[in-house]
C-alpha cells in the first residue's frame, strides 16, 4: 500500500494568524513546507517572524520568494495606513492597507509549488470575522478559487485534487489567540501592525487595534503590546 | 461626461500568438500597457522579442516582471523538452512543458497591476485549438478566472469589473498568423520554440511543429524556418 503523503503547503507571512495555522498543522501531524512572499512590504519584520515560525515548528522547508509586486496599497507605497482610535472605525467598506490581487497571486504561486511538490493540501490563515474587510479573505473566494485550479492544472485534472483549508476563516480573533496560546506559539515573534517603525508597532492601525481586541477577549497578554 | 479610458494590460510573451493580439488591440484603438514575466524560463530569447515588439507597436508601457519562480517543467528545469518527428503526436496528454500554474500566476499579476493602473480590460493571446494542451489556456478557465476576480477584488466589486479579452481562443494557427501577416507582425522577432539554443529553433518541438503547420496552412513563409 502506498503510504498516503502527509506533507502540506503553507502561505506562512509572518503573522499572527498564518503561525497559529502552523501550530494546527504540526498538531494534526502534518509535515509542512512553508512559503513566504517578500513583496515589497514595508512591514518586513513579518518576514524575520516567518523564519522564526518555520524554524522552531520545524518546517520540512521554508522559501522565502521574492516577487517584483507593483504596488497599489499603503502597505506597499509611500501612503499613510489609516490610523483608527477607535476599532469601530474599520468595517467602513475596503481600506487602502487592500494590496490588489495579493491572495489571489500568493494562492496560484503556493498551487503551482504544491503541483511541483506533489502535495495536494495548502493551507493559509485567511479570517473573516475580525479582518479588514479584504475581498479575497472570504470563503466564497476560497472555494472559487478551489474550484478553478481543479480544472485548469494538470494535478486537478488527473483526480488529485487540490483542497485549500483555511481552518481559521470563520473564528473570532480571540479563539484564534486562544489556539495559538495552547499549541505554544510564540507570539512575540508574530508581526501584525501594518506601519511598524523600528520593529515598533504603531498601536493605531486596524491589524494593531484587532490585534488588541482579540488579546483583550482571549485574557491573554500580548507580549508586543506589553513592551 | 468623462472619457471612458482606452487602455488596457496585455500579456505579452515574445511569442507568436501574443504579438498578434497586440497587433489587434491597435487596430482597435486601444493604449496597451503591455507586461511581461521573466520566469527563469529557458527559452528567455522571448523576452527580447517582447521588448521588440512593445517599442515596434508603440505599446503605453512595458514592464517585465522577475518571478522568482519554482519550476516543475521542461520549460524551466534541466528536463528533455520532447520532440516529436510527426505532429500527430502532440495530442496525447498534457506535455512536461507545462508549466504549474503559469497563466493563473500571470492572469492574477495582470489582474492586480489593471487593478492598480484603474483598467478594466485585460487581453492575452491563449488559444484552445493548435495548442500543446495545458489546461489553462481553456474557455473554462478563463471565464472561471474572470468570475473569480470580480467577486475578490475592490475594484470587481465596485462595478467596474475586470473583463478577459481573449481574441484567438477558438482560432486555429492558420488564421493567427493570417490575421498578424494583415496587421503587419513581423514574425521575425517573435519567439515560439521551447528548446532554442542560441537564438536557433529546434524545428521538433510541439511549439515549432505548430508553427510550421499553421504558416503552411496560411500559405505564408514562415521567416524563423528560411534562417
Amino acid at each position: 500500500m502506498i503510504k498516503k503523503s502527509n506533507k502540506v503547503v503553507l502561505l506562512l507571512s509572518g503573522g499572527l494568524d498564518s503561525a497559529v495555522v502552523l501550530s494546527i498543522c504540526k498538531k494534526l501531524g502534518y509535515e509542512v513546507i512553508a512559503i513566504t512572499f517578500d513583496y515589497n512590504q514595508r512591514h518586513k519584520v513579518e518576514l524575520n517572524c516567518a523564519k522564526w515560525q518555520a524554524d522552531n515548528f520545524k518546517c520540512l522547508s521554508h522559501r522565502i520568494f521574492k516577487l517584483d509586486f507593483f504596488g497599489g496599497s499603503s502597505l506597499t507605497d509611500n501612503i499613510d495606513v489609516p490610523k483608527n482610535e477607535n476599532i469601530k472605525n474599520i468595517d467602513n467598506g475596503i481600506p487602502n492597507t487592500y494590496v490588489p490581487s495579493r491572495n489571489i497571486i500568493f494562492l496560484s504561486f503556493a498551487s503551482g509549488y504544491a503541483e511541483y511538490k506533489n502535495i495536494d493540501k495548502i493551507f493559509l490563515g485567511v479570517n473573516a470575522v475580525d479582518y479588514s474587510g479584504y475581498p479575497d479573505c472570504r470563503k466564497e473566494f476560497i472555494d472559487g478559487f478551489e474550484k478553478l485550479i481543479n480544472f485548469s492544472t494538470k494535478k486537478g485534472l488527473c483526480n488529485k485534487k487540490f483542497k485549500i483549508e483555511t481552518p481559521l476563516i470563520n473564528l473570532k480573533k480571540k479563539d484564534i489567540i486562544q489556539i495559538g496560546f495552547k499549541n505554544g506559539v510564540d507570539f512575540s515573534k508574530t508581526s501584525s501592525c501594518y506601519d511598524p517603525s523600528k520593529e515598533k508597532i504603531c498601536r493605531r492601525c486596524d491589524a494593531c487595534l484587532l490585534r488588541k481586541k482579540g488579546f483583550d477577549e482571549a485574557g491573554i497578554e500580548d507580549p508586543l503590546w506589553r513592551k
